[in-house]
């Protein structure tokens, strides 16, 4: 990305030499230094326009006309940055989360809209890169790569090709290529795969990748292809492995994944070099975004595990920037940079009481003080619900070939707070008709995966356990990563209504009862984020919570592990709208043995 | 620079997973691992083509066609790179200077061919750029930005345009801008000096620095404009405060000026983060090279001043490739990375065993194991020096305007191991005709700068105190930066003599005593380097020293600080080809005073 410093660099040089006066000067802070990792006492920060002009002492770039903050002593930090994140997981809009983040303190983030992607393309995709461009949160776009998930498999809305991301590598503040999550690709040489590796590395951009678990010939092949970075880890050792051989470790710490207990090690124990280290979010939800924070959040979770509160800023600024060749413009307080900064009382607690962005400041006391540009997206974008007609309770049969009146089934096995699912067996009882119903008693309930982009009346029928549902049903169009519709439910009738009841709403995630909707969150934005405002999502999500509560299932957050059921890209097992995947043989397997 | 990896990554990744044989492997090193900052005991490289494919325990990529090095444990640290330097400064060509830098485990260098762009333009400095892309050494260049050094004072040979600077950074391997000595027109916001910094910002390409001194708010001033990186920084304090701006900070230790000492306290005193700290050579006669080394001199004085030694390498390895925006490429012994490393026994020796360049091993014992290619510079270039006519007594004559026997002379005063200069003033007594001569009795000797690149004829007499020449004459094409034709004498006839011998020989440097040449070191390229082998050129300067000493000269190497002697940009006086120049006004002055 080429700065934009040539513009006003002239300018910059008469503030600091004190010929023209500043517009912004913050007097006596401490600043949190990311390059030295000093704190650095009675600093003044002076700012014309959008950038940095002056760090010292600074009273003579201060004129009548120039705005004037003592801060007595408080800590002037970088803005922060957010390394890898997917907005559409707050389920909220760019502009929403931007409202709730910059009062966080977050003024970057590198979004990969990829569940976007599998709903819209790269027409998707363009509409939130373009919905971030208008705010003053700096939304840098790296373009998602792995659309669909699989070949063959499944059948997302869209396709990414290698087309799309040299299209996309030619945008402005498109940084690089999203998490390349097909790894088995990648090492199998893929031509699709490496296309968009190499088309990513000619544009002089950023790789990012994605390698939870395979063996370390097969993460030093991943590497080889010019992937440099993952987010995926989780214990200490496979940290350091992937420092050593100088990948960028991203240390992640959403509303599920919570890595930075244990991958933190790296620092507190083996006390290596950070600078290959960066903090990331990945996916949160909106109520750990309104209350716990944003990316300050991992920051100062870094902190609490004994990282010492200038190298954790380090790890969500200045690292994070130089990953993405942008340490020219961000990353530290320094002269001539873009003027992103916040205010700290208490640098354990990391809840900024002013955050400056492009020199404006943008939020005060948790507060945001400015308007932020409304943003609408196409009636294409908000009608992104496709089926060929309404669900009935005969597309839910699951129906033995044979006489049997017990039959073994393949189930899908969840796990709380893990992305993981495991391939597990009940024996459930046929009917008189040979139909096999959801069994409460084992804890084992119908589930249906519906195409929702192609109105091909796709829907495949399989099992879950490991919910608890005692009743009710279910349903979502956050259905990673196709997005494709899913519903489950204790009674074929209510997972019909809740079904058809989300068709109608266009989108989002629900729940019923006794053919009564209990709860919703309507995501008319490709069925995918809400059009309401953060404080609304965070009630309706709690009121959902609730639902699915009532209806017998107590885990945490049940909606995300629901929605992670038909991804077929991480083991055990999965649904898609083809039907039941094994996903380590990659293979569409039966639902009834024999 | 764009990287050349993915035309080979399909082949690394093969060879990573053991499908394909490594071409070479290094089996069981000590990894110094600038990534980490740790020693990583047991490991095996694998190298295939250029680039690394692997890094752990390598069996799996060998065959009977790889080649395998057991190295029982030796250190495998990345090649050096040495991130500002002049080749010029060496008196060898650049093919000559790899021959030796390449045994000292140099792989990469960040060149500034400032001295020929002042001779030849840009045109020089393509053929300099030229001959670096045939070698196996990667030397990648800061493309000239201050030529001539300053405006109206002198007449260099060429003059480098903001069109030349857009043009160069258009080269393949040239990287950024060299060192933007010209501070005090970039603070003034001279067109030329935002000019060539603006284009080299939307090249996406690095732009050098040079800030010996001045006030804070200068300093900031320059440091707005987009210049990122000093290496004259020669205090304590003066890289404190530097770093703390967010400037990459040079350490230097050339043949003079010899920086590390000092500046180094910045990590084994305040211990602040390495992240933004380069090593860097700048200027190293041939003997310093020969005998002493290249980049792993300076990385071998860091660690005698106590720095950690495998920080040390870093900060003349990753830290560097970092700063060019190269890290994806070089820097570090990881998988996809160019195969450029070294092999040492010892790390705090710092003299390789065995270097290897692009996967194939170019070093061995301190000895080149590969022929390199040669190169030819044109004639034009090896004929540099162009004088109306030879030299004659009537043109060194030095008169008083009235008729005083004395008269009050602004003389140059030298500073041994130092680039600056005191302007004092001495009596001299005039003969009857009016002419003033050189004053032996007060160390007080004539020296004249003669225009050898336009023909002019152009000539100036000006006085020197300090050399401690008693006899004979010196003279040198090598003159800083317009590199004129210097002659500095005890009395006019030698002088005379000396600078015709210079013009026939065409370039170089040479001694004379009455009228007999006592040493000289040819330099046909351009008037400033040797097309001679190192040792031989070392053997010449040996001999110039030992010629100097015989005139009465006992300072150090005092070819250099007579080289320095023209140079208008460091305080406090100099000669150049139009007179004698005060370098705190920047006004040409007389040379007896009333």
């Amino acid at each position: 990305m080429i700065s934009q410093l040539p513009k006003m660099n002239k300018q910059l040089i008469a503030v600091a030499l004190g010929e023209e006066p500043a517009d912004l000067v913050l007097k006596n802070g401490t600043l949190v230094n990311v390059i030295t990792g000093e704190l650095n006492r009675g600093i003044d920060v002076a700012i014309s326009g959008q950038r940095i002009a002056y760090v010292g002492k600074a009273d003579h770039t201060i004129s009548d006309s120039t705005k004037v903050i003592d801060l007595n002593g408080k800590y002037i930090a970088p803005g922060l940055m957010d390394g890898h994140m997917h907005v559409e997981s707050t389920m909220l809009t760019v502009t929403e989360f931007a409202r709730i983040a910059l009062t966080k303190g977050t003024t970057s983030i590198f979004m990969d809209p990829h569940e976007m992607a599998n709903v819209f393309g790269r027409e998707g995709v363009r509409y939130m890169h373009d919905e971030g461009q208008q705010l003053p949160l700096h939304v840098f776009t790296t373009f998602p790569s792995c659309v669909p998930a699989t070949d063959g498999l499944e059948d997302a809305g869209a396709t990414i090709t290698v087309e799309d991301v040299q299209e996309g590598l030619t945008w402005s503040n498109v940084v690089g290529l999203g998490e390349v999550m097909n790894f088995p690709g990648v090492i199998a040489r893929d031509q699709k795969m490496i296309g968009e590796i190499n088309a990513t590395i000619e544009a002089q951009q950023t790789v990012t990748g994605h390698f939870p678990e395979g063996s370390d010939q097969m993460l030093q092949a991943y590497l080889a292809s010019g992937v440099d970075s993952c987010h995926e880890t989780v214990t200490h050792e496979q940290a350091l492995e992937k420092l050593r051989l100088g990948m960028y470790l991203m240390i992640r710490e959403g509303s599920a994944w919570q890595d930075v207990k244990e991958v933190i090690k790296v620092i507190t124990e083996d006390q290596v070099n950070t600078d290959h280290i960066i903090l990331v979010t990945d996916d949160i939800y909106p109520q750990t975004l309104v209350e716990k924070g944003q990316i300050n959040h991992v920051v100062r979770r870094a902190i609490e595990e004994g990282v010492d509160p200038v190298t954790a800023v380090k790890l969500a600024t200045i690292n994070t920037a130089r990953y993405f060749k942008l340490a020219d413009d961000y990353g530290s307080v320094s002269p001539r940079k873009v003027a992103d900064l916040m205010i700290l009382d208490d640098l354990e607690k990391m809840e900024p009481s002013m955050v400056i962005v492009n020199g404006e400041i943008v939020a005060s006391e948790g507060k945001l003080v400015i308007d932020l540009p409304t943003y609408t997206y196409p009636d294409k974008i908000k009608n992104s619900v496709h089926v060929q007609r309404p669900v009935m309770t005969s597309d839910l049969i699951i129906k033995t070939s044979g006489d049997k009146q017990t039959v073994m089934t393949n189930v899908i096995k969840i796990i709380e707070n893990s992305a993981r699912t495991e391939r597990t067996q009940f024996k459930l009882t046929a009917n008189q008709t040979g139909e096999v119903h959801s069994d409460l008693t084992q804890d084992v309930v119908k589930l249906a995966c519906l195409d929702r982009h192609h109105q091909s009346g796709d829907i495949s029928v399989a099992f879950a356990h490991g919910f608890g549902l005692k009743r009710g049903a279910v349903a979502s169009t956050v259905a990673h990563d196709s997005h494709n519709l899913l519903v489950m439910g204790a009674n074929d009738d209510d997972m019909v209504i809740a079904a058809n009841k989300l068709i109608e709403l266009g989108g989002g995630m629900l729940v019923v009862d006794e053919g009564e909707v209990l709860a919703e969150v309507p995501m008319p934005v490709a069925g995918l984020m809400s059009d309401r405002n953060a404080e609304d999502v965070v009630r309706q999500v709690q009121q959902l919570e609730a639902a699915w509560q009532h209806l017998g299932c107590s885990i945490h957050a049940p909606f995300m592990t629901f929605s992670l059921i038909a991804l077929p890209v991480i083991p055990d097992i999965r649904i898609s709208n083809r039907g039941l995947v094994d996903v380590t043989t990659f293979e569409l397997i039966n639902v009834l043995e024999g």
